[in-house]
Parts: C-alpha cells; sequence; structure tokens
C-alpha cells in the first residue's frame, strides 16, 4: 500500500473499533421481527453503534453546515444562473427561505452557514460564520483556482468548523454547499480522482440546456488538459477545487475524528469526500450515503465508494437537502434497536419454535 | 370500458380535482431552487395540494392502523413461525413493543391496531380495536377463506375506522397488518388480480429457506388449480384473502373518499390495494407508494400499478414500517411548499437573468 498524503494541523481518522460488532448484531437479531427484515435501518443502526462505541446509539443535536464560495470558472458561462445568486442565496439562507432551511426546521437539524469566499459583497453578515480565503477562486480554466496554502487553511476552517459543533455535543452531521459553477469544480476533482473521463463526470447542473452543457464540456476539457495531472489531492484540490469543497473536505476528516455519523450529500458533497478519502480512507466507514443526485456522474462517483445511497428522489438542489432528509432515518434506526422488544422480553415465539 | 363492480356500503372514490394543477405548479416552480430540482418532493407536494384542494397542503394528524387476521392455510406449513405469533405480536403492538410502535411514536403518528379476525384467544384486548370477522380465515388450500358476505363486512369496517380517523382530522393515512401466513394469500391475491403465473408471485415472507419456499409454491399453484378462475374482486378477496386484507381494501376505499392521502406500505398492503383498485381505479390518485419490499413478487405489483416507490431499504417487515417511514418525506413536501421563499420574495436573480 502506498503511504498517504499527511498534512499538518489535518484530522486523523481511526478504522472503525469493531468492538461491539457482534453484540451489536445479536441485539439487532433478537428484536421482535424476521431477520434481516429492517434491511438498510438495520446496517445503519450497526454502524451507528460501532461509531458511537455503544449498543443504544443516538442521534444527538444533527447539524448541518453549509459552506458557500464562488468560482472564478464562472465566468466561462458554465452555469445558467448568475454569479451574484451565490450571495444572494446566502442571504435566503440567513432569512430562513431555503429549502435547507425548511427541511432543517422540520428535523430538528443544527443549520450553521459558513462563508468560505463568496465573490459579491453581502449585505450583511449577521447570522453568518464569516471564513472568506477570498473573494471567490481564480478561474481554473486559466490558472489553479487556489494555492496549496489556500486549499490547507481552508480545509483546517472547515475542521474547526466541525470541531465547535463536537463541543456541543453532535455526533451526526451533515455538509451542504452553495456555490456558483461548482458542478465544474467537482467534476473536474471526479475525474482526476476518479480516473473517468471528462465527459462522464459532466452534468447539467443547475438546468443547462444542450449548448449550454456542450460548452461546459468543452471548458473543463481544455481545462483539465491544461494543468499538469496529478492525483495528489491537495493539488487536486488546489487546481480545480472551490473553498467551499476543501473547507467541506477538512470538515468530513474532523467529523470522523469526533466520531460522528456523516451524512453525505449529493455530487458536490461527495466530490468533497474524494479528497478527504484520499487522506484517510477510513473516512468511509463514518460515511451514510444519504441519497443518489439526479446531477450525471453522482452515480458513478458513489459506485467509486462501492455506496448504496439511502434515498433516490430525482434530487439535484444541493445545499445539503439530501443528507437533511435522511435524518429521520437515522432517527428511526436508533428508534428501533433502543426501544424494541426482544423476542423473549415481548413472549413472542422466534421461528421454528 | 367495462363497468367497475358496485357493492352496498362501500365508499365512493372520485377523481382527482384538478382546477387547482397550474397553480400549484407555479407555485413549486417559484421556488429558490433551480426548476424540478427537488424532485419526488415536488411532486408530492403537487399530489397532496390536488388530494387537499389547497395550494398549502398539511400533515394532519398522520394515522396508522394496522390490521391483524390469521389465516387457514397456515396450517399447510407456508410460514416458519407458528399460527399463535399473530396474536404474541398483536400483544406485542398493544405493549408498545414493536417496529412499527418505535417508527409510529417516532413520526407522531396516530397506530390503532385493529383484530380483523385472529385465530388464538388474547389475553387482553385493552386497547385493541376488536372486530373479529371469525377466528382466522379457512384453509384456502381446501376451501374459500371466507363468504362474499365476510368479505363484504370486513370492507365496511374497515372503512368505518378510517371515517373514525377522519372525523378526528386525519389527513395521512397507512395501513399496516400482522397475520401469519399472509404472504401467500396476498401471492394469491396477485397472481388472481395481476394475471401473474404464480411462482413470480411467491417469496419467502418471513424467511423461508428453499424447501419451504418450494413446499410453498407447491401448496399456493395446488390452491389456485382448485378454485375457479375469477377476477371479480369480492371472488378473489373472498377466496384467497385474509379478513385484514379485506379490512384494508375497504379501508383505503374510505381514506380516498375522505380526501386522504395515502401511505401503500409493502407486499402484503399492495395486494389489499388490488381489491380497492379493482372497485375504483381513481383511488391510484390519493396513493404514494410508501417503498419497494424486498418480498419476491412487490416490484412486480408495484410495476402493475406504474409505481414509484419513494423508499428502496431492503425492507421485508409489513406492520406498516415502511409506510412510517415515508411520513417525514410527506412533511418535508409540505415544509418546502409553504414554507420556502420565491425568487422574487428572497431577492434571488432567477437563470438567465
Amino acid at each position: 500500500m502506498t503511504s498517504l498524503p499527511r498534512l499538518p494541523g489535518l484530522p486523523e481518522v481511526e478504522p472503525l473499533d469493531q468492538t461491539l460488532r457482534d453484540e451489536l448484531q445479536h441485539i439487532i437479531d433478537t428484536k421482535t421481527k424476521p431477520p434481516g427484515s429492517l434491511g438498510r435501518l438495520e446496517t445503519l443502526a450497526h454502524q451507528m453503534g460501532l461509531i458511537q462505541r455503544t449498543t443504544r446509539p443516538t442521534v444527538t443535536r444533527p447539524a448541518m453546515i453549509v459552506f458557500a464560495g464562488d468560482h472564478g470558472v464562472a465566468e466561462e458561462g458554465v452555469s445558467p444562473y448568475p454569479q451574484a445568486v451565490t450571495a444572494q442565496m446566502v442571504v435566503n439562507f440567513l432569512a430562513g427561505g431555503a429549502a435547507i432551511n425548511a427541511l432543517s426546521r422540520l428535523s430538528g437539524i443544527e443549520l450553521e452557514v459558513v462563508n468560505a469566499g463568496i465573490a459579491t459583497p453581502l449585505p450583511s453578515t449577521a447570522g453568518l460564520v464569516d471564513l472568506p480565503v477570498a473573494a471567490g477562486t481564480r478561474n481554473f480554466a486559466r490558472e489553479p483556482a487556489m494555492s496549496r496554502d489556500q486549499a490547507l487553511s481552508a480545509m483546517q476552517a472547515g475542521a474547526a468548523r466541525v470541531r465547535h459543533h463536537a463541543a456541543l455535543g453532535t455526533n451526526v452531521i451533515g455538509f451542504g454547499e452553495m456555490g456558483i459553477a461548482n458542478t465544474s469544480a467537482a467534476a473536474c476533482l471526479m475525474s482526476r480522482l476518479c480516473g473517468v473521463p471528462i465527459d462522464e463526470c459532466v452534468g447539467r447542473g443547475t438546468g443547462l440546456d444542450n449548448a449550454g452543457l456542450a460548452r461546459k464540456r468543452n471548458v473543463l476539457a481544455s481545462a483539465l488538459a491544461r494543468h499538469p495531472v496529478s492525483t495528489d489531492p491537495l493539488d487536486v484540490l488546489a487546481t480545480f477545487g472551490g473553498f467551499e469543497i476543501a473547507m467541506m473536505a477538512g470538515a468530513y476528516l474532523a467529523a470522523a475524528e469526533a466520531r460522528m455519523t456523516i451524512l453525505v450529500d449529493g455530487f458536490i458533497a461527495t466530490s468533497a469526500l474524494l479528497i478527504a478519502d484520499a487522506f484517510a480512507p477510513s473516512i468511509r466507514e463514518y460515511c451514510v450515503f444519504a441519497h443518489a443526485s439526479n446531477e450525471a456522474g453522482h452515480r458513478r462517483m458513489l459506485d467509486h465508494f462501492g455506496a448504496l445511497p439511502l434515498l433516490s428522489l430525482d434530487m439535484r438542489l444541493g445545499e445539503g437537502t439530501g443528507a437533511a432528509l435522511a435524518v429521520p432515518l437515522l432517527r428511526a434506526a436508533t428508534a428501533f434497536i433502543n426501544e424494541m422488544a426482544s423476542f423473549e422480553s415481548a413472549g413472542v415465539a422466534n421461528r421454528d419454535a
């Protein structure tokens, strides 16, 4: 096995402690139901038990951090929306009017919005965690999006936000993003880190028409050809990434370090996980892949992780909305393992009795 | 079109009123998100708006009725569990220890348990809605499971329970079941009403091994050959059905009549919908197919309805557990349509602006 990149200040991720594996499985199998009949809820309860090192896992103070940042490549016309929408949507998040607000309120999720590097000045930063690395990345169609130092400091900032929530008791976390043109960044990360041709990584994003999609493909193919081929995760992140993606990559690592169950959202959130995974492959053991996005390329990225997403609802919004919808399923997993009677305690005859 | 069977005392189901169709779609499309990007949540909100005849649909007092009944065919050894488990599990439901209890508590679902016809005497009926048609059906491997009068009165009893909840304000309802051997009944209903060979309808139920599965197939193939071929839904129900399935069929009709959104659970619940659908095909417009069960045959039954289930979690427990897990998704649909800002109200630039 090749040695993994090690960088100062990044969180350490340990493989899951398997001590409770058999005990958890026994508890699950003696609940009053045919063995295995709760399907994915059973594997979720088992995974959460291992992560939390308990036979009574919980969903405690679930949190959602939405990282927002702008992308220089937006000037290439790769999105049907103007770049100003990133800042406008952040204002909408802070006012409580976006989809992720509605879904977080519904499920009792603590929502935090982080300015990782928005290009447009914000009218107010009240309620915002304001940590911009710069006013948007540079245009990776011409030059690297950011420096390695910027990429690393963004990862560290993302990790610090997760440690804040860990200190408040959060044991389940999801990450969302907002950034016009960030499906372009994610597609390039995917192409480099998964070794997949760019055409199979590019999708319509927020809704490009056929001409727009063709343009996006050309822009990204040229950009990939311009930059040296590297699979070093920090190089790839600095070359094509966004500040929101870099912060999210660091946030993943810190969440696993803090033994949280991590809800992985859609296409962009999964591209950030590619970076974290390149630093610490054990991170996969802490992840629950919340949903399959309709963005072309997400299924292929999920295959890269061998992931079976929980939900498949034809969504492609980002913001962490798919991850937020999975929180009730984690709660359902903890409800059955903690609350159901066993065959013995309920006086129910087991099979072939 | 052939005329549908009409039976006295059964609820009337009207096609969905489409008056608000365009207005609902406009509201959904002007929320601050790319059009269509909330996928199935958008179609759910639209459907619930049409059912409730409002642009502000809600999930109000969601209810789950679990119908329990025994099956004479259990004596043929078609289940790995003894028949007494039906009554034991009902006691478990009443004590709050089953999966459907945990999931209903979690999502604030009103849970009702109905004795539709359990064979084993219950130690207590406290908390039970006790409406047994008989102490289990007859063995359909030898004779019809029940009379047409029994089938019809069971349907009427199921309808009455739904009307009770409608009077209390319920606008979302799901139905679950408990009954050792009821996958055998459901498989025969499916074979007759969908015109599918029995081998494609039979699965492992609660967990038959290969020998048990072969035995079940033989028993059901012989049973189907013994009884006259009919597609009259009351005949098919009386011949192969269970009292819990018959009550559920009537409950579906009453739920649509009361303009509830109906959450359809797994294999057995969908077989009961086949009966309701044969009386009133408009019922499909009120249904949300909650999940795809792992029981062989359920996917094929879903195809019969042209249904795309919301969840696919490898579950095969019954009790209404799949339907209960879909309640948070209905709430998410109402949350986005009621709470999200529009592009205009949030001051967010729309695409190509």
